[in-house]
């Protein structure tokens, strides 16, 4: 079952069959690598009647996040190696044209299928190829929250172009749905327009005769099958369904249906996120994306549970925050659990909301809580706040308001990979007027961060990783203040480990391992990278000549770039300073551990590396 | 007039005249000064009318884009101070709350309006002030094309806190209406749905005796005092129209009923832009932004019509290119004459779009194009490329796509101000992988910058000035080549200015004023920052000491980062690297010559700088 599989010959019921051994597939290999369960087993036969009716090959088949793609890297080769999912140079967790032709685009954040397919339905127009090829997306209605989605369907539904959507209505995004999309798309709303439509026209059934009940039945029933698509038939959109996600010939009927149709279609199918595996079916948000679990009792299988991570205790100094000061407010966009804000929103549900996937709408609404004198904290993944990147500038900082943002997943996040590294947030946050910027290196200073972050004067931004904060020894922590550093070592040698973030706990390892080499080096926390410690800094000028940066961010426009230009300005010329930031590439995915290798930015490599600076030989 | 005029005590026929004696000063105010007129004249009754039923020294009134608030200001003690709008310590033309008490939030980019008012409503809710306030939004059409807005709606219609909208719908936005929502506001559109649903319900129609044809009369009446609404009613955000929105009377009466709901509630008023001034009134895009005109004729008063604007040279270049190779293809966000992509609409339709104002999408799907072998060329404001960052990272740099990203307006753009400068798209674009970043000098190398764009692999972005390139003697073009820089000139002396963009010319400028003082320095136009000219900067770095740098971008991240960290990854030891640039600050409107005489980096400015730099007097 390696080679692509031929699912154009096969019968429905050999089409049930191998959707069973697809969910069976799926099941396995996500207990032991971990990945997404609950959206791919949901849309298995959503896919395998997609490579019935339509063809890879040819057709452009765009999976919106592409998380729930597993079926068709199964279907296209891809099944002896599936095995290796997420792992370092093992199959990707998501789209990756550059691991097999028949994936088409990459993708890893939410919403942009749609203006891809209109992309591909452009270039298949002035390739005069419209009669063998269409662009085909499958999206979930979590996606549809997100407004270039919006902006998407608008030029769609204005200049016709075929291109068939297949949306995958689960009644759930990641989180539970929000929104009044979502509500739309469920049944009873239908009932709902029905029953004002009804209401509106009361006073006119009143003039019919007898035939009037059946008259309104009849209505009604019309009414039914209309309803649930008029928002995309008003945008200019035919709408095909609901159809039963699950069921293999309904779904044949309708993509068949779409495909002659030659021109924009909406198909919506209804499924059952974890369909097949009992544990994980419905709206539980736990089992959208896992770790290895045991099959049997569904229970994680975690090597280490003695550390907290740094989003549970982020969630833990903002509740006591939130406790105290009646005006901490904050948003979520749609990663309730992954940020820790569920607790949040459980406790003070009039303070604290999940927004849907809509970064630039939680930015811009926090902004103008700010304004009113709350002080909102809006938590994103470092990689999902370049979303919205204008209105961090725009509505938060031109304003100069106090706007928090608490970036989670700043640096490698592992088996993701490419699309979700956190990478890029110091270098476009340093850019921008009035922000500043710090982090906390440890449990203990995450709880001073958050403290500070409501005591500061204007738009902030504190950045701190996935999973566990490296140990920092328990070097003892100040107060944040603004601007300020903190030397956790004086060093007897000229050399000087600058830690930032979650580097502090790298340097202090480093400088460990550089001390049995008869190296002592001293250890700055920096602390914040904006404003910086321009006095200590100063200081440290004299006495220690080899400056080696530590923090996980990028090389271009990041702490080192900053001291560079730092050093510049003052003159510091007889510093020397040295990143070991990340490189100017993509990262891709695998272990946290294994790329860091990959990158020689294990602690072990940096001492290595240092020594050889230090030592030229020649 | 000059102190807050109270709207409240007047009579409609009262109000009818202040609304023309509004139309009569901004008219003239504008035609003095430039500015927005056409947006204005259409939306004097709409503000009117808020100011008499609202009360804006506590109801949040957030006008979107917020061109349209001259009346608003006119209303609100800054009539003396008007004659003053868009100059250099004059009054914004766009709300400010540093600037008056009665302006609620900035705005300058479209489409933040809803989400500022869901902020302040949930805001509001927290502080138990929903029976004294509520946030009025004044909202164009053109700007519900863009996703935020419609995330916003979509949480609104959730979460259902009072938030009144006024919708100004003069069917058009700053260009043509574009898109299935502006078609769906129309009328028209209000019929044709009236005749999908007549035509599905014509099956049972038979079934009715005599009365049928009244019924079906009456049924047609029902659904047109819906239909326009539906769409909103979806969305759970009660509708209220269409009103007259020149009708003082209507909109009084339409702004209380919406006062009275405590819901978030859509008032559709249609007005026509340009209202007042025959000249301008209708679907003129020409009469959106104006510099000074005679209000007679209506002709722009011009100082210098001589020199080509640099948007209009990439604009020819841009036909040229797309005459001799079909894949070039290209986009616009709702700016075609600003961008002088109209041209390229209308020559040809088929492979130039205006996607509205949606640059998220346009980003996506030409990066969709890009795949598909096509060489799209996205024409966008730096300031307004800020709203695609993350579409630039995901999409068309991770996918290492030939996508082109042309900026227009990079630098300072004179009146438009805080919110219109285009300074970080350096720094937020530098940090991208696989990003190549360029600008030409002038005229003659603009051509070629876009002949190079075409043929470079993978995403590359240039840059251009608003208004006219400064000239640069007619110093050779070559052809651009991958990270290779031109030196203009050798210089006796150890001094380097290094221009980039429309600063080669200024640094052209610079180094006559220096050859007055008997300083010969280098010229080298650096042509590329990414990747960067290693060699000979290299070369350079040997021959000059003191390097100056100028460009019309900011210094953190800007181009004189850039090259300090190269100097300091090379050990570049003697060279001073000194940047002009832009300090970290948001910078204001005005006059681009004095506000540039504020910053400091007029040539003489500059000039002085160096000769101080060089000869430290102590």
């Amino acid at each position: 079952m390696n080679k692509t599989v031929d699912i154009k010959t096969k019968s429905i019921e050999e089409l049930k069959k191998i959707s069973s051994s697809l969910r069976k597939k799926i099941i396995q290999t996500v207990s032991t690598n971990g990945g997404h369960l609950s959206s791919n087993l949901g849309a298995v036969e959503l896919i395998v009647a997609m490579h019935y009716v339509f063809n890879s090959k040819q057709d452009p088949f765009i999976f919106d996040v592409s998380h729930q793609s597993y079926t068709h890297k199964l279907l296209t080769g891809r099944w002896d190696a599936f095995s290796t999912l997420r792992e370092y140079n093992g199959i990707s967790g998501y789209t990756k044209p550059s691991e097999s032709k028949y994936d088409y685009f990459i993708a890893g954040h939410s919403s942009t299928s749609i203006s891809l397919a209109l992309g591909a339905a452009k270039a298949i127009a002035l390739k005069n190829e419209q009669e063998i090829r269409v662009p085909v997306v499958l999206i979930g209605d979590g996606a549809m929250t997100a407004g270039i989605a919006y902006e998407a369907l608008n030029e769609l539904g204005d200049i016709k172009l075929p291109v068939i959507i297949i949306l995958n209505d689960n009644k759930m995004s990641i989180a539970k749905p929000i929104g009044a999309i979502s509500k739309f798309l469920s049944h009873a709303m239908a009932g709902d327009l029905f029953q004002k439509i009804k209401k509106k026209m009361e006073h006119f059934l009143q003039y019919l005769p007898q035939s009037a009940t059946y008259m309104a039945k009849k209505f009604e029933e019309s009414l039914k099958l209309i309803t649930p698509g008029i928002l995309f038939e008003e945008l200019g959109i035919d709408y095909i369904g609901p159809v039963d996600g699950h069921s293999i010939e309904e779904l044949i009927r309708a993509y068949r249906l779409a495909k002659k149709l030659k021109k924009p279609v909406i198909i919506h199918a209804q499924t059952l996120k974890g369909k097949g595996y009992e544990i994980a079916e419905g709206y539980e948000e736990n089992w959208h994306g896992v770790g290895p679990f045991d099959i049997d009792s569904g229970k994680s299988v975690k090597n280490d549970k003695s550390k907290n991570s740094a989003t549970s205790t982020y969630s833990n100094a903002l509740c006591s925050l939130a406790k105290k000061y009646k005006n901490v407010v904050g948003v979520t966009a749609a990663m309730p659990t992954g940020t820790g804000i569920n607790r949040l929103i459980e406790k003070y549900p009039s303070r604290f909301w999940d927004v849907a996937i809509a970064e630039q709408h939680a930015v811009t609404s926090m902004s103008a809580m700010a304004k009113e004198g709350f002080k909102p904290f809006i938590t994103i993944y470092s990689t999902f706040l370049q979303r919205a990147y204008d209105q961090v500038i725009h509505d938060a900082c031109i304003m100069n308001l106090n706007v928090i943002f608490a970036l989670d997943r700043a640096g490698i996040v592992g088996e993701d990979g490419e699309t979700h590294q956190g990478v890029f947030d110091i270098s476009y946050l340093n850019a921008i007027p009035n922000m500043t910027i710090f982090a906390p290196r440890d449990d203990e200073s995450m709880y001073r961060a958050v403290e500070y972050a409501y005591r500061h004067e204007g738009p902030c931004s504190f950045r701190y990783p996935r999973g566990s904060f490296l140990d920092c020894n328990n070097a003892k922590n100040l107060p944040f203040e603004l601007g300020k550093s903190q030397l956790l070592k004086d060093g007897i040698n000229k050399t000087l480990l600058i830690g930032y973030g979650n580097g502090v706990g790298k340097a202090v390892k480093v400088a460990k391992l550089l001390k049995k080499d008869g190296l002592d080096c001293a250890i700055l926390d920096l602390r914040f990278v904006k404003p910086i410690d321009v006095d200590m800094l100063k200081k440290l000028s004299c006495k220690y000549r080899d400056w080696f940066i530590i923090s996980d961010s990028s090389k271009v426009g990041g702490v080192g770039s900053i001291l560079t230009s730092l050093k510049n300005s003052f003159g510091w010329d007889s510093v020397k300073v040295t990143s070991f930031e990340y490189e100017d590439k993509f990262i891709k995915h695998g272990s946290s551990k294994l790329v860091e290798e990959y990158l020689e930015i294990l602690p072990e490599q940096i001492k290595k590396r240092i020594i050889e600076i230090l030592n030229p030989t020649r």
